[in-house]
């Protein structure tokens, strides 16, 4: 049998879907999975997403553009003007998903070999998309007892080298909630001029701000032509599986790479980007009741955590997870644990373990952390809450046995 | 202002779609232009494809399993049983469209810096998939004389190296047409056993063939842990813009590093899987009235291009594609006239020039040749070819003035 490249081997698996087959085995026993794991909203895509899909009325469903449709383009123009940010249609490429643009956006941005700086705990693909282009993901640690804000200046300087090519941010952030400063927008922004470094943004989370407010990489002075934004239909319309994001940017080289990349690939999925284009021009009041829904969600699950001794986390300004410091010294074998072994009333909770949102990804660090996604209605996240309480308690005096 | 890495600068515009902007302005002045240039097939998407993308009936558009839903799986697997393959649905990896299953089984073959072992001339964005993946494609040229078909044993055996790591077939081939015999086969899987390596069988074309009978590599004894077949629904049921492919092995670790990767980019578009398996069950009897449109098809545009003086081809056994010598020294020049300066009553044809079907690109290979796919009904291939005609006379006049 031929051997898989040594990439393919060491292809770290996902830390947040990884537990799956555990948790269908749990579902097969009868067992309820409240599932934390991963930021699958279950609020309803709107009516006008899945009205444009089912209207989809092409006797031919043929290749669109690879730079994504015209009216797309347009539209996401539309709201991220109403979202105080001049973009032109030109400088959006429409993607498969946030996920396709950050690819497009690693590549562009580095060679095989050169670095880029994040800041951990990360969003566990940013991995996967560095591996895949090659690049070193730096990672400089940010601290639970600062609000996973970013570290002080000299560290990040000091974590620059003549490899680093760009700095990638997600704000709001996941796994974290925490929503970056303006004032840390600007420190970043000062930092990339002087050392001619690009600067990723993922807004993907950009209306789920609970406490101040969002500042966008595309609204900082000295970004102007260093910022390529990663976004997404993903969250913001709940439109998860539709596969639609786009990366933007100002920098005509940066979108002629991103247009030739995407030529390749040829096309994003054709339908669903008439029903993005729908959703797209729904313009931002739409969110708000969302986001107090996600508002009280946030509340709830920040709340149930603090119940429960021994667990600590902050209240996140922002996103839709919460990374919580655990009472056990293995997050992920207690994550198994609670689909293998725990139920409370038929039903337990799956969580995603703390160690893949690090660069390390060994248990170095995040070892007794775990993210959860609260992505439930605040009854059932009550319940959920109420189960970790348990199984907390039971875990410990298993592992005393 | 920043710049781009080095690849992305280097990344090739697509040959199949870099004159898209010079055919809109034709558009704009009124022009009709047949567009020969891309394999976007005219054949109505079959209505239980639409019928259930417009009956998606979820309320929640939310994400699938990363290695694709289930029941999509299960109806490839129905699919390749009813063509003579044998593969379990754990076996398949469903993708966005072939083009991701192209990548994915780049990386998981070779190492950055390893060889790809392909012939030109080829489909395009191969190149681009490998550059993606720090991956040389290493050509060896096949002739229009000989029908296209692999060169001689002595000739592949002498471009393998140690760092080749894989062979890479397209059979019906993009862009000549030519169907691989079973001979062929046999022997790229004797050298395959030989060297240690992978096969990569890109098969999208796998129902249209006119002459003889087409061999699957997962068909071909010796191959069964080598084999990668790379497939799509794109061609088969004329939904290109559905971006649903797959990618199928009987190699555990290569399904199983597919998945890791799969669950890099979360999953493929969910609507169209619902769709594609709708599709995938009506069975192989569906395709018989759509080759039989197509054999219509290839004579209408072989005896067209016959009758053009100068011009040189052989009538291919599948896919739906020419690849033509014409009499012009430069075909993407000429392919631009056409779109600039040409019209017959207001028509013109788009071709997509031979240099980017090989690997250097210069045009060193193929600048006199150009890929036509015969994706238009017969009585519009005749105008075309009409135009062609015409064009090539003019053509010739416009450069001896």
């Amino acid at each position: 049998m031929p051997r898989i490249s040594s990439r393919a081997r060491s292809f770290p698996d996902s830390p947040i879907r990884k537990l799956a087959p555990l948790a269908d085995a749990a579902r097969m026993r009868g067992i309820h999975v409240h599932g934390l794991n991963i930021g699958q909203p279950d609020i309803p895509t709107p009516p006008e997403f899945l009205e444009a899909l089912r209207g989809y009325d092409a006797k031919v469903l043929a290749y669109g553009r690879s730079e994504g449709e015209p009216e797309l383009r347009e539209a996401f123009a539309d709201y991220y003007r109403q979202a105080g940010l001049t973009v032109a249609p030109g400088e959006i490429v429409v993607t498969a998903g946030g996920s396709e643009a950050l690819l497009f956006a690693m590549q562009i941005v580095a060679e095989p070999g050169d670095e880029i700086l994040c800041f951990e705990p990360f969003y566990t693909n940013y991995s996967a998309f560095a591996r895949m282009s090659g690049v070193t993901l730096k990672a400089l640690p940010t601290e639970a007892a600062e609000g996973f804000h970013l570290p002080a200046e000299a560290a990040i300087r000091a974590a620059l080298t003549p490899r680093t090519k760009a700095i990638l941010l997600c704000s709001p952030n996941n796994p974290t909630g925490t929503v970056l400063t303006a004032g840390e927008l600007d420190l970043v922004a000062r930092l990339a001029e002087e050392h001619g470094l690009f600067v990723i943004g993922d807004e993907v989370y950009r209306e789920f701000v609970y406490e101040g407010r969002h500042t966008s990489v595309l609204a900082i002075p000295g970004l102007e032509r260093r910022a390529i934004l990663v976004d997404s239909v993903s969250k913001r319309y709940s439109a998860c599986g539709a596969r639609i994001g786009c990366l933007v940017s100002r920098h005509p080289d940066v979108v002629a790479a991103a247009i030739r990349f995407a030529q390749g690939r040829l096309c994003p999925p054709v339908a669903e980007q008439r029903a993005a284009t729908a959703v797209a021009r729904l313009g931002l009041g739409f969110f708000d009741p969302i986001r107090e829904e996600y508002r009280r969600r946030r509340d709830a699950a920040f709340e149930g955590l603090q119940a429960i001794p021994g667990v600590h986390c902050l209240k996140p300004a922002g996103a839709f997870y919460l990374m919580a410091e655990l009472p056990v010294s293995d997050a992920e074998a207690f994550s198994r644990w609670l689909l293998t072994d725990f139920q409370k009333d038929g039903e337990t909770v799956m969580l995603a373990a703390g160690p893949g949102f690090y660069a390390d990804g060994s248990g170095a660090r995040g070892r007794s952390q775990a993210r959860l996604a609260y992505v439930l209605e605040v009854p059932k996240l009550a319940r959920a809450m109420a189960c970790l309480a348990e199984a907390v308690e039971a875990y410990a005096a298993v592992r005393v046995v």
